[in-house]
């Protein structure tokens, strides 16, 4: 305890005399661990620093989650006592990484016996103390390396002048081997130690697509089957999407199933609500009959892999009142004084098609071991993305808990977190490991509100640990703005989730501005989730070419790939709205300026990022606007943009330097 | 470890839906104490949460260090999932504390059963559920709180409606027994614990006056003694000090002594450097035999004491080559391969008259007790406060322990850190444990950076640890300023100290103006660090009208007793400084303006702080200037100063809301 008087051991050597503070990146002091993807650079940085003049050295420890030993990255003094070390995070795994840092003796002796020799002063002593810290060195140096030391140390000692003596001690190779043998005798390791997932790229880099599988077919009244949906993977393909996630794919309650609309009566072929789990024909690690069969279902994800896509599943832990787990696990439900299981409620409202599982039970590790093998089976049938539905109303310590367990076998399974709810507990929910998480995007309008957000997103601390994965739309959520927007609306909104966040999604329906509307509420009317329904896909007004568009544009330039390279840029009008996402590495740098008013056209002046570009305000900048591909000489920070919202109510810009190569000879 | 899987016990209870985040205040992640002083009432606050709609409680745990048995202060909610609670830190000592929080079940009871009742639903079921929560509440309630549940339960059962019957159970005296004795099943403790320093008030608030204890006499070339000393209690005493600072009182060693001036060649009567310490005549617990005895030095802290001051010793942990250490204990210094003990360095200089100790010898136990033991002989013999010489030369570790172990013993005593070096290391000396800090307030001369500065001291989170004790000069300092300045300079720099923190300290020659400095340096000519020096106290020019006179304003003034209560206020001249002190709750507000420019008047307008006293722009403030005690009355928020260096550099305003008491009929 920080509080108490500390008490040594008759033996404990002294505490280090270096101090290490603030080691970063870090969640909560290191309680949770920041996430990274595949192949990053993994910068770590602290606050390192010993009493007086004395030289220190230190380096960042890393090692994968399941490895005893450490590797090892060199840190360099930055400024203000602050150190920097980095390490490429390789593979798709946990690490653990700390600061070690420790008392560099050779290095304080190479400083002070330089500036004495400087001034003229006698430094036999001092050449006697320099012996000895390299003998030290030889005790640990392997034979090459002590060889070199041991030759230096022969040529030293009889050497005429005190000046050449020290020359051959300080020979680079020499005082290489010291500083790679450093002692660590009072080496200092910071606790507690941090922690980073990394993840595949797919968590960063993503585009979703949500569906009700059953709505994939052509006739009336019936469910489509996984064969139906095998169909539309070509057309989706060609959109450009990366994930096709499926509403639950289990067998359906029928004991208080629900109707059309929401409706308590619901008629004989009402196919129910999917998230009502379970029914005789089996619960979790069961399909309902009317998709296809298990083995229909791995044929599907055989196919979306060969169309360069994957199949996520949505999880939701809750069960119909004919779940197996109903008559097989009553206990893992809550049980009331009547024998009865609890139904949800949010009194006075009830909801008898679902019962809660009580993650408290008293049989709570049988039922979290059951959840996990549940995962696990849809993961062993080749799902590696999962959408959770409402984690916040589940204890976050299970997220945590079960993601860890899946990733320590399966470290490439990605969780989303459905998560609407206030700030801190969907933070938190990314904290405990969910790779991605839905956000308030899908309310934020105006162009103030959508700036902070997005930056509270992408350049605070949650950039660290919350990847925002800005839906448009989801099967719960019509947002005002589509309803009275229409069109023009659905083309600005889905070009903001696709340029604002590297992951984004759409839900079906969205391609063809579907947005008819439950009077006075933000859902859909004849919503999916109650009924059979058959789309026409190439339905006129679609916006089919723009997502098309976007989508290759979003592979085409590396930048829109990154999640945290976001910066605004001033715009004149308030409509418009103007930002950068920047890859300098990479020389990727895409422009987008959207009107955020899908009734009026707006012109606006818009900056031109000379600062993001690094170049001076006389430069000249090559703007390519992507959707028309027409391009623009730009002179002068100053640009002007006219954004019509029936026309183009979004441009998007790819800028480059204009690099004119003068010629080495004028030849004017 | 965070990145490791958690593998529960088979008979371990499931992991707390409760959770709790950002427990403040806290320093590093709970790694070092915050500071308090007696009395204080100490605010915790935390994000707590659960998942779903369930309510929960939460209590702020404390125990002073050495007691296990915490007590326990009621949390409340905020405001977007923030909590916070309150205890008051009423002991000189070390408190833990952290948070406590888990399920409310009673409440989450009575907040369903109640909206159910008021929707119409029958709630048969619901009262079932709450007698079995109150028959746990029974198992837990002493005999008289369990009886008056028991006799509502009785009372429940027979009515004759539902709503009868929640009546008695929802009874406020049974809803009070079953808050006290909530259930503490699936409750969470946060960790790691944070704590808190609980220092003495002088800590906080004190004005200190620095001296060569052998500078008090009146005879010249001679050092003066204790008893001279004191003779002049009463003189510092009536200037308002309550800490009297001694540089080092040990004896003085004579090999490779300083002369005048820093010279190499002292004469015979030289009485050399007070740092070098150690001689023949003994070490650190030893008294210089010129300035007296033992029992002298006891006299003149007990005389002190009745001047209502306290003496604080300077401690300077190195040692002349004469010291005992050098002798008995070689092992506690750096030896050289010839046998000899490195003596100071930065090279090319030299410091031959002082040894460095060697913090990790292989003695290092030995030699960290030996200087524990030194302290406390110091302690024992009525020393409280300590001003710490160079404390960055030394390991911050050694620190953190020393205070720690002296503490242990006697919580009252207070340390200053004299290290004037770069800010991430005088920082971590505070978090360390040093109750008080030297600052950079000595160069800091204008508006912006004195804003900035102190702003950095008192509002950032450096004041949860940091006690900026702000010197006008010391003994090693005599700032720019004060040479260009003079007295001009002197007066306000003096006002600047005493307001803007509620510690602070002049080095003694401060109250005469002395400013004759070396050449091009910020030091004192013919300092007393070198020779024995007799003052006129009463010398002509010298300002201790201005010290006794704000020395009493502060007394009288609880808001300049605090440290972090300060703002700054809007002055149109930037050579006008203006800022409050605020303490509402005892309506003390203080205002201060000060010029900053020693050699020109200057007119300004300032902002009348309406915000601060919280009172609408059309009400007017009695304002009292304290130097020459005249009130006026302002009405509006921009008032105007004329402040001439030459007479008034500063105004120093008590502020009063304006109170008329308006006949309740009208009489006019």
């Amino acid at each position: 305890m920080t509080v108490k008087t500390v008490s040594f051991a008759p033996d404990a050597p002294a505490p280090s005399p270096v101090l290490v503070e603030n080691v970063a990146p870090a969640i909560d002091g290191g309680r949770y661990p920041v996430k990274r993807e595949v192949g990053d650079v993994l910068t770590v940085s602290a606050d390192i620093f010993r009493e007086g003049h004395d030289k220190i050295a230190a380096v960042v420890k890393y090692r994968r989650w399941h490895d005893r030993e450490w590797c090892e990255a060199e840190m360099r003094f930055v400024d203000n006592d602050r150190w920097e070390g980095s390490f490429v995070v390789d593979e798709n795994t946990r690490y653990e990484f700390t600061v070690e840092a420790f008392p560099d003796n050779f290095e304080t002796w190479r400083d002070e016996i330089t500036k004495k020799l400087a001034a003229g002063l006698d430094v036999r002593l001092e050449l006697q103390e320099g012996m000895l810290l390299l003998e030290d060195v030889l005790r640990r140096a392997g034979s090459d390396d002590a060889a070199t030391v041991a030759r230096a140390m022969e040529q030293s000692l009889p050497a005429t002048t005190q000046a050449r003596s020290l020359e051959f001690l300080l020979d680079p190779v020499v005082v290489d081997v010291a500083q790679r043998h450093c002692s660590r005798v009072a080496a200092v390791e910071f606790e507690p130690y941090r922690s980073v997932i990394v993840d595949r790229v797919r968590a960063r880099f993503a585009a979703w697509y949500s569906m009700f599988p059953r709505s994939a077919g052509s006739q009336r009244g019936t469910s489509a089957t996984f064969k139906d949906v095998g169909k539309h993977l070509p057309r989706l393909r060609d959109m450009g999407f990366d994930v096709l996630y499926f509403t639950p794919i289990h067998p359906i309650g029928k004991t208080n199933r629900k109707g059309k609309n929401n409706t308590l009566n619901p008629g004989p072929s009402d196919p129910g609500v999917p998230y009502a789990i379970g029914s005789e024909q089996g619960g979790h690690f069961s399909i309902e009959p009317s998709l296809g069969t298990i083995d229909d279902f791995r044929e599907l994800l055989r196919s979306a892999e060969d169309h360069e896509m994957e199949i996520a599943l949505d999880i939701a832990l809750n069960a119909s009142p004919d779940h197996p787990w109903a008559t097989e696990h009553p206990e893992w439900f809550t049980i009331r004084p009547d024998g009865s299981i609890k139904y949800a409620e949010n009194p006075p409202k009830k909801y008898e098609d679902i019962y809660p599982i009580n993650f408290q039970s008293e049989d709570w590790q049988g039922l979290w071991n059951e959840l996990k093998r549940m995962i696990l089976f849809w993961v062993k049938n080749g799902v590696k993305t999962f959408r959770v539905d409402n984690p916040h109303t589940k204890p976050t310590a299970f997220w945590e808990w079960l993601i860890s367990e899946v990733h320590r076998t399966n470290p490439e399974v990605i969780f989303l977190s459905e998560a609407f709810t206030r700030p801190k507990v969907m933070r938190t929910l990314a904290k405990a490991g969910f790779a991605q998480s839905y956000t308030y995007f899908t309310w934020r309008n105006f162009k103030q509100e959508i700036m902070e957000y997005a930056s509270e997103l992408t350049q605070s601390e949650m950039k660290e640990y919350f990847r925002g994965n800005l839906f448009t739309n989801t099967h719960d959520i019509l947002p005002y703005i589509l309803q009275e927007g229409g069109r023009p609306a659905f083309r600005s909104r889905f070009v903001l989730a696709a340029t604002l966040s590297s992951v984004y999604g759409i839900y079906s329906g969205y391609e063809l501005c579907e947005n008819t509307a439950v009077a006075g509420k933000e859902e859909y009317l004849n919503s999916e989730k109650y009924e059979h329904k058959v789309w026409d896909w190439d339905r006129p007004g679609n916006i089919i070419d723009d997502i098309t568009r976007l989508n290759q544009i979003r592979r085409e330039h590396p930048a829109l790939q990154e999640y945290d390279n976001l910066s605004f840029l001033q715009a004149s009008s308030d409509s418009v709205i103007c930002y950068i996402k920047s890859l300098p590495e990479q020389d990727s740098h895409v422009m987008v300026v959207v009107n955020l008013d899908p009734f009026q056209p707006h012109e606006s002046t818009i900056e031109a990022p000379y600062h993001v570009l690094g170049i001076p305000p006389d430069a000249h900048i090559q703007a390519t606007e992507l959707f028309s591909n027409s391009t623009h000489i730009w002179q002068g920070t100053h640009q002007t943009v006219y954004l019509d919202p029936k026309e183009n109510p979004a441009n998007i810009f790819s800028l480059k330097v204009w690099q004119q190569k003068d010629y080495e000879e004028p030849c004017f």
